[in-house]
């Protein structure tokens, strides 16, 4: 069985119109009842999007890094003062959100191109802006190419006839195209061995509940709701076979930052004795970290569990959690299958 | 600290008015924005306000069930086939809602009253009708007995200045009165022990989300609300020093069955070395059920989960799960605090 993936929108796309850069986003906080783009030249509006949702997702927030630093590159091109510019919109772009790493390197693979070309070359500010479009393009088809390789490795961990448990999106909406956990899901139905996806709702956003179930269903891929305190029953029953999931921060040792919730996965797989794996590129993990202690999480707003609010009542709002490297089975890449302890060790030896 | 407890509504009353018995019950559906009543003298009423969830929670849809009964008696009382007719309003009464044992044991006793006086004096069907309405009064006033008993003994068993994170509405709204894992909570209170509660959404219905903190702010309990797949982070940083939650059906060996997502909670405490406490009455427990296999779980509609569905995508809804009995530390009664495996051996001696 193929998966119907001409059916899943780009998340992200760069593009000229009348030689003036645009970026396009599906607006992921219409999904799944309304399939709408976002299309501006403003790196401002970039921003917002990624502050707001409306692109999320560790690799779609770090080409979208990327894009915003491609458009304030063009705006900038025509000031004096371009470096000071491009570098005052990078440090605010790359600070739109703490948690996953891939939006600051990103930023900082863009950001080094331009230096790169200002430095070794002099070059123009309006060949850095072509460069850095150019760049984002090359992103696009990279962040693919690895996750279609990260599924390959994936897939090929997963039984027969096999059912796979997922939390928050980290699917084809979350990267350029194809996705990280879902590409794995992908790959495994492309080779028939996947009957079954069970998606958590993953509150209060609804990554889950919005966006996972809305590209499997439109891929084809059967797949099943459950509010996310029915994961330990689904699992009890014998249900589920392995648990998938993205990752928007990996420690040096293997802990892993993603969103909230997945602690909680990790530790009912343990005890339900399913294997647990992280489907992340490289870029993703963050060896300046030696464990999960050191990752920012970031807080949001109380609206988002309670809209209206209860006189009396406070909320806590985490939007990530941090799993121990102890609790996760492997963490796939797109250079192979790593035991959480050695990736320092194996993919930087 | 006392707890406000002068600010929670009687969950279910039955009165006379004019004669005419009337069940007046809070509507917890339109909780916790709009407080709200039910009267009615039409036992169908008080059946649909069990399926439809305006009152829910095991013991206090016993005594619902239970008035159900005493209305439906009044009703055939007019009838020569009255003890037909209540037999047959008492088993659609009785299977209303199929996972609360309350609810059977609650219809039961009241239809063994009405037996017993049919049998032994020959009584008439408007004395019979009379003794129910008598009964239900006496059923309220001891369920908030039973609870504020559960709620000394629970309280004994929490350490000082200490956080109880507990899933579902276990609380005044559950019951007639006060509660039980909540009893618990406001007995802890009042004591002086208890800092914080921390209360689940408890997806799909909100009853953490709509009626825990609704409570216990109006109790003056400072509360935080957190989504259910909050739990791990929050017990993972140290938050909280023990869980209490109520019960749907205990069997003779201790598995016990209540809101979905609990088992999820017992699993995620024993992870992080947090003690679990069911707090339940006497009538939660079926010893005919050897271990938890035997308790059905009620299936929901789809609809409170996705209320607007999205093609392609299946969902499941159970309502409850079972924790089985080596994940909780112990159970709080009426009559005393017992290891799982002792319950049938301690209770029934």
């Amino acid at each position: 069985m193929v998966p119907n993936l001409e059916n899943l929108p780009r998340t992200i796309v760069v593009e000229r119109r009348d030689a003036v850069p645009v970026v396009r986003m599906i607006d992921q906080r219409l999904l799944p009842y309304e399939e709408a783009y976002l299309e501006t030249s403003d790196w401002r509006m970039v921003v917002d999007a990624i502050k707001t949702l409306a692109v999320r997702g560790a690799p779609a927030i770090g080409v979208a890094g990327a894009a915003a630093v491609m458009l304030s590159a063009y705006e900038a091109a025509d000031f004096d003062d371009f470096s000071q510019r491009l570098s005052a919109a990078a440090a605010e772009i790359e600070h739109a959100r703490p948690t996953a790493v891939n939006l600051a390197w990103a930023v900082r693979r863009a950001m080094e191109l331009a230096a790169d070309m200002a430095r070794d070359g002099g070059e123009e500010p309006a060949a850095i802006a072509e460069a850095l479009f150019a760049l984002c393009e090359e992103m696009i088809r990279e962040d693919e190419a690895v996750n279609r390789a990260i599924g390959r490795y994936g897939a090929a961990l997963l039984p027969d006839n096999c059912a796979v448990l997922t939390h928050c999106n980290a699917g084809s909406l979350a990267t350029a195209f194809y996705g990280t956990a879902l590409g794995v899901v992908y790959a495994a139905f492309e080779q028939g061995k996947l009957r079954r996806v069970y998606s958590d709702e993953t509150r209060p956003v609804g990554q889950g509940a919005r966006l996972t179930v809305w590209e499997l269903s439109r891929a084809g891929v059967p797949v099943t709701l459950i509010c996310d305190d029915m994961a330990a029953s689904v699992m009890a029953a014998g249900k589920v076979d392995a648990v998938v999931v993205g990752a928007d921060r990996i420690a040096a040792n293997g802990d892993t930052a993603n969103k909230i919730g997945t602690l909680g996965v990790a530790v009912l797989a343990r005890h339900f004795g399913i294997p647990f794996y992280v489907a992340a590129p490289r870029s993703t993990i963050d060896l300046s970290l030696a464990d999960g202690a050191g990752i920012v999480i970031e807080q949001r707003s109380a609206a988002e569990v309670l809209p209206r609010p209860i006189p009396g009542v406070d909320v806590e709002n985490p939007a990530f959690d941090v799993t121990p490297a102890h609790l996760i089975s492997a963490i796939i890449t797109e250079v192979g299958v790593f035991a959480p302890n050695d990736l320092e060790k194996e993919l930087w030896k």
